[in-house]
């Protein structure tokens, strides 16, 4: 186990409460920061949400392990509270100057020897390590939604994160129930997205450029590689305007798929299964509450 | 059903015999050509190999019906004779030369309604056209090896392609129990490379600039889509040779990719799971015949 007595999450959105529930679930004491009442307010549903989530989902959580792990998990919105942590993980919006901001705040607050993570997604380490105060004691630690499910856990430092300290992140990862994917150089996309992305990317490719049907094209991955998805039924999971924001930030090439995913898809409200249809149709029962 | 009497499979190595077993399998009665007699010898072999490999692995082939595929198969090095079926498959060597030898020989030789479709993987249809002296009746129908596990089958044409011409083909598929892929125009490496290759190479990618480790790759990328393999898992099944030629070809940065994978893998014998070892080490048991 890695020494850690108290961790916070900061930032009870849709992750950060996921990775709130699941420490307090593996026996962590848990802070969950937000920043005034009301969002405290969505942040205790979503934490009583969860509860009926792991009782359905997560074996042995129904008896009893659940309800335990609710408990654990203290909501504040006074940041000085929250920064009297071992181990901070950071999970507010994906706002470049929001996070420096915050980081600037916690470095105050917050014992020297306290660990910071960001669980950052499109932001790499080095874009805030400056601002932590902490260069040594910062890196990235970044979760997938539904971390009870898809329980990857991909730990990225900068090159000045102290090796020992990605150790104990590395660990704690593990104690927390999660398969800790070590990345030994800051990588934009880490390795979930570094695959995904020009997989992805490939798929649209046939269907834009008019040479298959999404259809065939996930057909053939399927019965190829034994996988239970195709590209596009990914997409349809991940949610169409996710991968529309990237390619828009992309070259001319994937600016010219986004445009033809915004006029085919996105501009007729075909927004993946959570909006009922995407490259495919789903029954009111598929998507998700 | 397509009004096919008389199929021909021209060339009767790994895949030209898998092809010939599955149509012959369906009912079809098949002429197998290849050059001399001692590849008809070898071809032999290959489907009495098939006949036991179909017992075993295809649902319902060992009550007669994998022998009786086997009765349907006249094997012949007369390519005259061979000429004179409804649809002729080409599963010759990947030697663009002579693969326009071999249409230039067999459009002179088969009645002129007689449809011909190239198995070939790398080429074009439009790289061999010409040769067949019947544009309009000549496109590409791409296996996979494993044809009756890896049952598709894509499809496609060139500009001059009859589209009643493909769709028969497409129909033929179907009938000898393929999932038919149709794709609309000419695009190098079909769907599943268009696929495969540019997620294969993200991966390696990930690897060869020393960002993590393959067993990490794979391990994200199966937690995260619920795929049994991960792209390092593919590499073995599919075996190195063959992506190390393919990113050779390419640019410099694949070319990069090649030398990596040459250097700590090829050149020490690990060339996948049929050399017993690749990314990962595989027991004798697991290692194909």
């Amino acid at each position: 186990m890695a020494d850690f007595q108290k961790v916070t999450v900061l930032g009870a959105g849709v992750l950060g409460s996921q990775i709130a529930f699941q420490t307090a679930y593996k026996g962590f004491d848990v802070t969950s920061y937000d920043i005034n009442q009301k969002a405290l307010d969505a942040a205790a549903k979503r934490y009583d949400d969860l509860v009926e989530t792991y009782k359905n989902e997560v074996p042995g959580a129904a008896d009893g392990a659940a309800d335990e792990a609710r408990k654990r998990i203290t909501l504040t919105d006074d940041l000085a509270k929250a920064a009297d942590a071992d181990l901070i993980i950071e999970a507010v919006p994906e706002v470049l100057e929001l996070k420096q901001d915050t980081y600037r705040k916690l470095n105050e607050l917050a014992p020297k020897d306290t660990i910071f993570a960001t669980n950052s997604s499109s932001l790499l380490p080095s874009d805030l390590e400056s601002s932590t105060g902490r260069p040594d004691r910062f890196l990235a630690l970044h979760f997938a939604n539904r971390v009870w499910q898809f329980n990857t856990a991909e730990i990225m430092g900068t090159k000045d994160t102290d090796p020992a300290v990605y150790d104990k992140v590395v660990q704690f990862a593990s104690d927390i129930g999660m398969v800790p994917i070590q990345i030994h150089k800051e990588k934009a996309g880490y390795v979930l997205n570094s695959l995904l992305i020009p997989f992805l990317n490939a798929a649209l490719e046939l269907a834009a450029g008019g040479y298959a049907e999404p259809e065939d094209v996930d057909k053939t991955w399927r019965i190829a590689t034994g996988a239970p998805l195709g590209p596009f039924q990914i997409y349809d999971v991940v949610g169409l305007m996710t991968p529309y924001n990237i390619l828009m930030n992309g070259d001319q090439g994937n600016r010219h798929l986004g445009a033809w995913l915004k006029q085919n898809y996105i501009d007729k409200g075909k927004l993946g299964m959570a909006s009922g249809e995407g490259f495919y149709t789903y029954p009111k029962s598929d998507q998700p509450a």
